[in-house]
């Protein structure tokens, strides 16, 4: 056996200083258990990221390097944590420090259990790290730990060199190792501690990162990525090790654990899960590998399989972290909220998910006989209320009002009404509504504030519709797979989508059909092309400036939405940040 | 007469180029035909302060930067405006074209017209601007245009040498320009570009920066602010010059004008509104002198008209910049809904304004006769909505429910009727609904998410209770002065506080008395102090624990607040981002 170093993936919960060091310290025990020499945390690991404005608490800061430094744990551990400003009227670092070093193991680099500080701020995207930290600007970071000479940066600090940053840095962290290793330091592998969110396809930047440094480094480059949800921001672990010919080993996505790699031997590297105590070699399904020739990409065929882990994961850690046990939503008979109660049964169990049919006089019997069938499948509690008695209530009150005012006001009352008896045993049970909508009839303000918006969490808000049809498929088969039966019938996968707000409303009489829509709202959120390069994909320049105008028009609604998982490149919400007030276009 | 340099407070929309050049061309010729040599605009004039993610577009930064070097004005003109990036991978710059300059009369600096980039980019608080701009290192920015030699600087440039960051920059371009000094360069003045955003008592802070920059530079410094609401960031306009000696010359808040500043006698300077020919000498009302000895702090007699002004601007600019033209609020007979329904009066007109009380069966007689009360005086539209029969039908369906649940259901249910109702009226009328709550109540959670929270702007959402009091004295000594009936009885303004969603319910049940209430959280979120200083200040610990403890659980709730005002140091949403899932108490 070679020499070991895990990587410990942990899903922390941000604040949380006394559970993330109790996970820090099992981690740290298993990697020991399994041969580690030295155990590596990902970023902040103590506080959990983001930490955003808790950060600006002097006392916070303290406590988390005071608990960083001082986990109980057999071995060394580079543990990643807010640092101490090292100056009046500086911001803290974002840093690392070492725990487990005894007494009787002086490291000869004086008392302090300083190792690192972070470099590269990112300040882009969901990134505000220049809000809150202070930059080190020091020339490559190198240490001697339990006999290993180590190089060690975080995060982003290993992202200019494979130039995948948004904009160029002036300092280049891995450049600097390198400069140390042709002046003779000899180093036997570089280590990053991530916080690197979760978006599709994130995967294949990363492996890119770290083959990029291996190759500059000439040696095994580890990176340790936290694993789990934050509010909005999700992590998919997936810890890796490059080495430079190229050959990679990743973690599995979204489980807690510790990857322990042979810095020797890529062969025998092994996964730890934090819950099973049976170690797994590589060539094991949990263990990924590619070798030189392979692209990350890959290994995104199973993409919707990745997605629909993303979300149940989001929705889950949001619950156990904010104490929530168990949840309600609407359902309408159609795909969101279908598969809105899959990710809920998935999340917290269903039997601890409500399901509420909630038909108005628009809506049709299979609305109700839908809603019903998933409801049943998944074992939900099912219940039905008819809200045609409260809309004729309210109608018989400002009818005339509602007669002569925008029909849209009537649509929207059914929503709201809905939205209110949803929240009503939500306050009354002690559950979490979940708003059910998708990103596309979010980004076009096809939807309801207070009515179908409504809820703590949207599971789907960042799911494009036609990702949504794909994730009925992927919970039916993972249903079918369990030898339950496929929770989302053939009606709800193929009726045309509807409101039913109005007689015979349906989706395509006020939206493009969403496989246009996606594909217009895609080019323009995540690939930022604007209307004449868009239409020059094919598309009617009326209809995208149409998709356009809407888009701009829904930014209101979309600054008053609920936490949704990030599953996209530019997710809404805290990455979107656009001036409501300007409903100018500035192109003309 | 000496030379004149006139400092244009604008008050531009965010994305509106059209618009903003042409305020800003009229302010120039303003400006020249009061003498002026030179016009100086506020930061990022031609695009508006915030742009936000409109600058991750490149061909904004590049429609900016012409529409800004084009201005057709009299006279040259230096204009804030994004400027395009001096590199690949580099982001742009937050910058300083020059206008207005002819080519019969060259100026010798080459036919760029770019003048200065901002060199200190705050990234706290509200402020994201790492996140957009390159900052440029170059060692002071001195340009000689039409015979001055000006010192050039935007904004945050000129806070660090009075030392009024939160943390320290390491450069100073004032300390940069005093170098220029010291080796000879002979400079007439130095100008400062800005969009510094209002808070309560900021003015104080201005006036240092300017006395501290004219001190040190030894000749008048001359600070052009941005003026209006963009969002949630209101800007007071103010725009200020201050000589070595300490005396300070202040423009009116709230206006847009241009302050003419003879830079050779300070007893000659002019206040020119936007919207009236004439001019204002100072001594006239409109003008705030302060000598050596003054402090900028005594303007704050006038405080909570400063408030009244604000938060009447905020809502005013927010419904002109979003295309609105009235307004729909729900009147409880309390003094919240009371003075937002003066705030909205006076940002729209009453008669664009529609109140609409909705008593249920807790209500007392003096809510609907209070209500009406002010709805009268200030003349709204009147509205009365009995909601018991709605309550009634869905008690009706979901009695048992609400029976064997949490009984906050049954009270938010009443909130959500009325929230609903509002937003008909909203929908169908085309109408923007606002939502009446305070600071003290949000803080705490005491409010309901799409109930009374409902409603595209909360106009006293960064107010604390007391100071919605105060704001009540204001609205009504106004009407009085106008010969008006004040709006806000004496009933209003003198009941105990109460939700009225329970029987004999009263807010001093749930929480401390607003006094009380208003002081700790003010010592928490705007001074910062924990549970342990706030007790010291005289508080019992436990209730200042309690109220803490409410203040985190509130969180989710603001996440999905509409845009307020910001009139506090430390206001909700964009400038205060805690994370949500977080409900775990560090400190022990």
């Amino acid at each position: 056996m070679g020499r070991r170093i895990g990587l410990m993936q942990v899903d922390p919960t941000v604040g949380d200083l006394n559970g993330n060091a109790a996970r820090l310290e099992h981690l740290a025990h298993l990697a020991a258990q399994h041969g580690a020499s030295i155990g590596v945390t990902t970023e902040l690991a103590i506080s959990g990221y983001p930490p955003r404005d808790l950060l600006l608490q002097q006392e916070f800061i303290s406590l988390c390097q005071e608990s960083a430094s001082s986990l109980n744990v057999p071995i060394p551990v580079l543990v990643g944590t807010p640092i101490e400003p090292q100056a009046k009227r500086q911001l803290p670092g974002n840093g690392v420090v070492r725990a487990g070093l005894s007494e009787a193991h002086p490291s000869g680099e004086g008392n302090s259990h300083v190792v690192a500080r972070k470099q590269l701020l990112p300040t882009y995207d969901v990134f505000d790290e220049a809000r809150y930290f202070h930059p080190d600007n020091r020339s490559g970071i190198a240490r001697t730990i339990a006999q290993l000479n180590l190089g060690v940066t975080v995060c982003e600090d290993a992202w200019q060199a494979a130039e995948l940053t948004p904009s160029s840095y002036s300092a280049d962290p891995i450049e600097h190792l390198a400069e140390w290793g042709r002046q003779g330091v000899q180093l036997d592998a570089s280590v990053n501690l991530s916080a690197s969110p979760y978006h599709a396809d994130k995967l294949s930047s990363r492996i890119q990162v770290c083959r990029t440094a291996a190759r500059v480094l000439q040696h095994p480059f580890l990176l340790a990525n936290q694993v789990g949800g934050n509010d909005d921001l999700l992590f998919d672990g997936n810890s890796l090790v490059a080495w430079p010919d190229g050959r990679v080993v990743i973690a599995p996505a979204w489980r807690e654990g510790v990857l322990l790699v042979d810095i020797d031997d890529a062969e025998n590297c092994l996964w730890v899960d934090s819950e099973s105590p049976d170690a797994l070699r590589i060539g094991d399904d949990e263990i990924r590998t590619l070798s030189s020739e392979e692209e990350g990409h890959e290994y995104d065929k199973e993409l919707l399989e990745d997605l629909a882990d993303a979300v149940v994961t989001g929705l889950s850690d949001y619950c156990r972290k904010s104490g929530i046990s168990s949840i309600v939503l609407g359902l309408s008979g159609g795909i969101d909220s279908a598969v809105a109660a899959c990710v809920a049964a998935a999340a917290v169990g269903p039997e601890n998910v409500t399901g509420i049919a909630m038909p108005s006089r628009h809506s049709s019997q299979h609305s109700i006989d839908d809603a019903r069938y998933t409801a049943e499948s998944l074992g939900l509690v099912f219940d039905l209320i008819e809200i045609d008695s409260f809309h004729a209530s309210v109608e018989s009150s400002i009818g005339d009002m509602l007669r002569l005012g925008h029909s849209v006001a009537s649509e929207n009352l059914q929503a709201r009404l809905r939205g209110l008896l949803v929240m009503a045993h939500a306050n009354a049970q002690g559950r979490m509504a979940i708003a059910t909508g998708n990103k596309s009839e979010l980004a076009q303000g096809y939807c309801t504030l207070y009515g179908d918006m409504a809820g703590g969490y949207a599971p789907l808000g960042d799911l494009y519709k036609m990702q949504v049809y794909g994730l009925a498929d992927v919970f039916n088969r993972r249903a079918e797979a369990d030898g339950n039966t496929p929770p989302i019938n053939q009606s709800t996968r193929t009726k045309p989508p509807s409101a039913e707000l109005a007689p015979d409303q349906k989706d395509e009489d006020s939206l493009p059909p969403y496989p246009v829509l996606d594909a217009i709202l895609y080019a323009h959120i995540e690939e930022g092309l604007d209307a004449k390069a868009i239409a020059e994909k094919g598309h009617s320049r009326d209809l995208v400036v149409e998709v356009l105008m809407r888009l701009e028009r829904s930014e209101h609604k979309r600054w008053q939405m609920s936490p949704a998982p990030r599953v996209s490149n530019r997710a809404f919400g805290q990455g979107w940040r656009r001036p409501l007030a300007s409903r100018h276009d500035w192109r003309h």
